[in-house]
């Protein structure tokens, strides 16, 4: 059965300690309520943070990685996808995504919620910055919301895609 | 954990009945011993008989597809990767399996089998015409082999990648 | 002899009119000077009134389609790049060019800010809106900078890649 | 106006002087006949023979680099793809071209004649071992030809795309 998928995209190097956090609870959360969590699979930052947080409450995790070889892959992750695309991937992770969870930003994130409006995705922007909702909000209205905890992603997520 | 990740590849509209019978039983016997089953992703040919022999021994069935919607992904796929690449998303296939197996041949196939060797993997061909085996075993001597039964399969894949 | 690019990135089907007059001169201009000129290659908006400025003042243009067929590509392309990779061209486009110019905004274009400034390649958004110009600077300072014509460009671009 | 563009695929570091010798030859005769010549781009192999070729006859050179920098450029490339996808951008050479014409053989070029039949594009093989002929042409007969030297490539491929 085709797996439903939480994107949770975010920082690598630069995630601060809060970025971390969240996404870990976030992982937490959406596997606790059945989403697959796919992320940039990366072992840094929020990807590696939101991994990690999905294995511990039992998730199955999907990285799709910039590079073609394994070095620097999270061991948290479940199902590696080798892209040797570099960002090209973020495309292919925004498709991939039912959902997308944007935690904290910097230019790929931004490239991601980019890329997910221009796919028609729905994206959840966790405890954004005011500016940053406001200007992904005004590119598309109906497709770009915020919340302030992880645990009000889920309902939300859910609107998008019953499970 | 980073699962183990068996590639089958092979025709899809074109796929025989013989084609579809041995990835039927490949994909059983992969996902028996342990291997997650990555394929094209359709609903079509080797890839859709790869990945129902799969589930069926309780495996995990990744599709990685060339399309950007969900029109035509096969139901036996638990993890969809919508790649919106059309066929560039061979190469993804390639790099992001332990090993490669052919059944089958076709352009898309020739394709992965070339990128597969190309990216330094081992390639097995099952049950090729001669002529086929011939030509990429002369590319690449120690990279490419041939097998007559699915079965045989299993203990090739294990000298790439121990289980 | 390795060709200067400069990338012309805004909206397609959504660009204003004023968009594509800015755009149109903006070509013109980069072409007079040198540059060969760089767009996403379709028939509409900025991509294609950019090409035909270009082409207006003698310069070389190319096109680095989404699709994988010739439907829809701008006449004024003279070389053609069809990726058949939707959106993930994106980054193609901004890995291409030596300075990126974005002319409007959407979420395509966007994206393509984001990834060029991730790419770490300078990027100048001509005539932007004040909101858009503070996200992006803030998130690389010594990258994003903003001019009010498209005359402006050309010194500023000069400074990343002397002509 | 889109300009005609012929793929020159061979080897790179593997090339043997003879692929070097007539893919510069091939350069020279598309690009005295009006065409663009597409290439992998690198500074080796058949790639940059037919490049530097196709420079001598005065013309227009595309190079579709797998990287996402410049080292490696050849110097004959006028137009500069830099696409940082790897062998994914193989998908994008045959798509991007009229005509695809094959220059000595290895696992590279083999991919890409497969892709290129994979599209619908007529392959030409120029001076191809027998047995390699024989795999390519059995896939697809209407598509694949092949000849003996630089000169009759031209006139076939302008049955395909008449200039």
């Amino acid at each position: 059965m085709n797996l439903p998928i939480a994107g949770i995209m975010g920082p690598g190097e630069q995630a601060t300690a809060k970025d971390q956090r969240l996404a870990y609870e976030l992982g937490q959360r959406l596997a606790h309520h059945g989403w697959a969590v796919l992320t940039g699979g990366r072992q840094c930052g929020v990807m590696d943070a939101a991994s990690r947080g999905a294995k511990q409450a039992g998730g199955l995790t999907i990285g799709v990685l910039p590079t073609r070889d394994r070095t620097n892959v999270s061991p948290a992750i479940d199902v590696v996808i080798l892209t040797g695309m570099g960002d090209a991937r973020n495309a292919i992770n925004v498709l991939s995504s039912h959902v997308i969870i944007a935690c904290g930003i910097g230019a790929g994130t931004a490239s991601e919620i980019a890329l997910g409006i221009k796919a028609n995705k729905p994206v959840i922007l966790l405890h954004p910055e005011p500016d940053h909702y406001r200007f992904f909000h005004h590119l598309a209205p109906t497709l770009v919301s915020a919340v302030a905890t992880p645990a009000e992603v889920i309902p939300l997520a859910q609107v998008w895609f019953p499970l």
